[in-house]
């Protein structure tokens, strides 16, 4: 057994980009005080959700990598003794700006950074005004607790970027996430469309046999300029284990929870389920094509 | 809307493969008299899974194809007006075995084949004894209800065959399945293992905006040699829309179903979630590596 004691912080945000700092910060002391030694933001935690409307002065969120937050949070992580993963709106130069997660070791120092590789553009969701697609690749990042497979939201729904990181022998996905339902969409859709973002992240838990933890935020958040009717985070976060199995999910309320894996659950999962075994790599070329036209 | 109604036929098998063949043909009439368009048979549907173990004789199950089994679906597909997904143990030569998907149309001739590309081989299922991989890659087939992504059991567990068939304007993907429980697995187990089934299929649909039809066979198949517990298969075949709602699913008994799609939800679906949109093929280069190493 290898056992890993995972904590998930989930919250509302405001305006008060403090009071949202401060909020997973308590967050993360709360989750390692119950024993968790990797802790999980949820995506862009330290405001709201500023891609509703595509206005120029929300790029004064953005902060360097290191800056401020990962000073922050990379005291904190020594200070307890855990890992985190953290979600930044990051200024790379004047006019260069990325979706990036950062990941803090027990040390303090900065593990390793991952800058979203795909990102989503649609009404409310206008991410491509923000961020320039990451040039990291799908590289995952070593610390303390084991290799992090770390993807961002949209990264979510392409199981390309769940099999390379599993290719590079991550031991989980992790998946700091915004997304939400337009509150003007019937029950029905808001249904399938909650349902479809569970299952394509358990899928990657099956078809890689590894761990899934996904953190999104909740509460609603109006559209700024007020034309449109805002979005309404679900929450939702959770953990599966490597058959797709929930360990843990999560309501649409703030929470702190701790939930614990056996990562080496993930070699007799493979074992039994041996696709790695069996991809035709010499077939998949075309994988490398937008389409087969 | 382009509406198909979609058959689909689950049943269980005996050591009598005129007896299979002719319930699924049964099978095939009453879903073309309940209106299908498309009627989808379970994964060797002539036979019992002859995979349990290594024997030779059971290469005489084989046939070549075209052969007398696609002969008589052929016909069946002609009188009926409808399209018919078929599965056989394909003998191309002596010595050269495939697990191959055979089409026919509603001419009664055969529209295409696909041999199945990703061989599993775990205890009580010893494909890699008797088929080889296929060689005609990812390639859906035109039909006379459209062009279909036809792939078969293993298949369904790996993205890569899932994407490629809606990369090359499949516009459904289709998984004649033969799998089952060991009986002497735990109920925990055997339940993530189906939910696991479902799930990666699911996220097909939903990682592509296609809709998904499975069909598995049902029944208990005693090992032939009596040394294995023999394996349950578990059925509950299925469609999926193209957010992966699940819009039918069966139980574990035989069952001859039908279900209507509208195809021309999936341009509306991909509007919402473009994933095509925004691969990152510049980044996806070691997806035709076996592992990054």
């Amino acid at each position: 057994m290898k056992l890993l004691t995972v904590g998930l912080v989930q919250h509302a945000c405001s305006a008060d980009t403090e009071a949202n700092l401060a909020k997973s910060m308590a967050g993360i002391r709360q989750a390692a005080a119950d024993g968790a030694k990797l802790v999980v933001l949820q995506e862009l935690h330290r405001s709201l959700y500023f891609c509703q409307q595509e206005r120029l002065q929300e790029f004064d969120l953005a902060e360097t990598i290191p800056g401020p937050t990962t000073g922050l949070l990379g005291d904190l992580a020594r200070e307890l003794g855990v890992v985190i993963v953290a979600s930044l709106f990051e200024k790379r130069a004047a006019g260069l700006y990325h979706n990036t997660a950062v990941v803090l070791d027990t040390d303090g120092g900065i593990a390793g950074t991952y800058r979203k590789m795909h990102i989503p553009d649609d009404p409310g969701y206008y991410e491509k005004f923000f961020f320039t697609p990451g040039d990291l690749g799908f590289q995952p990042i070593d610390t303390a607790v084991g290799r992090l497979g770390v993807l961002v939201c949209w990264d979510q729904w392409f199981p390309e970027a769940a099999r390379l990181m599993a290719m590079a022998s991550a031991e989980m996905l992790i998946y700091p996430t915004a997304i939400g339902w337009d509150p003007n969409d019937e029950p029905t859709e808001q249904a399938r469309q909650r349902d479809a973002w569970v299952t394509i992240q358990r899928s990657h838990a099956v078809a890689n046999g590894l761990p899934v933890i996904s953190v999104n935020r909740v509460g609603y958040e109006a559209d700024p300029c007020g034309q449109g009717a805002g979005a309404q985070f679900w929450g939702g976060s959770f953990v599966a284990g490597p058959q797709g199995e929930i360990l843990w999910q999560s309501g649409q309320e703030e929470t702190v929870a701790t939930t614990t894996l056996d990562l080496s659950r993930s070699e007799s999962v493979r074992r039994l389920w041996p696709y790695l075994r069996d991809r035709r790599i010499d077939h998949y070329g075309d994988l490398l094509k937008l389409y087969r036209d």
